[in-house]
Formats: C-alpha cells, structure tokens, sequence
C-alpha cells in the first residue's frame, strides 16, 4: 500500500458519528479519525494501550486529558501519548478531525476493518 | 512534552516558504510541515532516510513519488514510505501542510530546533 485516498476508502464505523481509516507501514500507523456526535457533554472513559501515539488536530476544538494533564487543543495543535497512560477527549465541537500516529501499529484496528 | 500549541511554537524555517514544527514520544513523531512556496514547477529532488513514514494530506495538492510510483492527492488523503526508499512530492498549489509521522523519530531534525 502507497497511497490511501479518501474519496476511495469506506471509513470503518468505530460507532455512530465516529469514523477512520488507516495507513500504515510496519512499524507506523496514521488513523485518520472523524468524529461528527460533538460536541460531547463530557469526556469519553479514559483508555490505555501499549502503543505510543502523537496526535495531531486537522479540525475542531477538544479537551484531552493525558494521565494528570487536561490540555484545551484547536487546529494546529498536537498532543502526545506514552506506553500505557489513560488518555481521552472531549469534543467541543460539532465536528473534529484527529490525525494519531502510532508505533508500534495498531494491529487491533487492522483485524476489524 | 504532553502537547504543543500551534499559536505557542516559533516554528523550523527549513527553507524560504518552508516550516515545520513537532511532536514526539520516544518512538513516533509528527512532523507538521508547512509549504507557502508552491506550486513547484517540479518535483523536489528524491531523498531516503532509514525511518518508516506515514503521511496526511492536510491541505493543498500534491503528486507524491514514492520508488516508482507517482500519485496525485488532495486534502484527506495518506501515503506510505518504507525505509530507505526515495521519495518526494511536488506542490500543486501554493499552500500545502503534511502531517508526517516517522518511527523512528527524527533526531536530525530535533539537533536543529
């Protein structure tokens, strides 16, 4: 796999409003997420896994909350990820877009879709 | 390093026209890459690094080459690219932002910012 364009994936549906699509090498993962429910009363539960992850905001407003730190973001901005630390967060807009990278890859994401 | 603020970076001029900014953990990082300068009347030279890279179309068009492969993307879109292979894009419009994402991370760029 090269290339992944848009206009010719079929998002996998993580759940209603919530949409990805992926590409990857061996070694690193982008997971292009969609989120259209927002914005979101409050954070979604706090989740954790062993892949590190850097995230970037392509669209929209969000809190994110890393172990300890709750950070507002907007386009533009990035957050980071550790091995292993609780993270979630809230949209506050209709509509926001995430770009996540991931080493090593998300070989969950790969078996569902 | 849990976030970056776009509106709080001073970011990497790589060139006239050219800027990037970062975030990493210890293994993944993302490149926010900013092209003012396009559209280029030509592809850039092909260069290879040892890093695997994934790529998001966050603005702008591009054709992307990737070893032999030559693809035209928009806005949405990913491509792909294992170690060591050349690679390179030409702008097609004036403003382009890739949101590259490497494992490994990119100490050449960190020894420079």
């Amino acid at each position: 796999m090269g290339t992944v364009k848009r206009s010719e994936t079929a998002p996998f549906i993580i759940s209603e409003g919530r949409t990805r699509y992926l590409g990857h090498t061996d070694n690193v993962m982008i997971a292009v997420v969609e989120f259209n429910d927002g914005p979101a009363p409050q954070p979604d539960p706090p989740h954790s896994h062993p892949h590190e992850q850097v995230s970037y905001v392509a669209s929209g407003k969000i809190i994110v909350i890393v172990g300890e730190e709750k950070t507002h973001l907007r386009e533009g901005d990035l957050f980071t990820v550790p091995a292993n630390v609780p993270h979630t967060i809230q949209t506050l807009t209709k509509q926001v877009r995430l770009i996540d990278a991931f080493n090593p890859i998300r070989k969950d994401f790969l078996k569902k879709e």
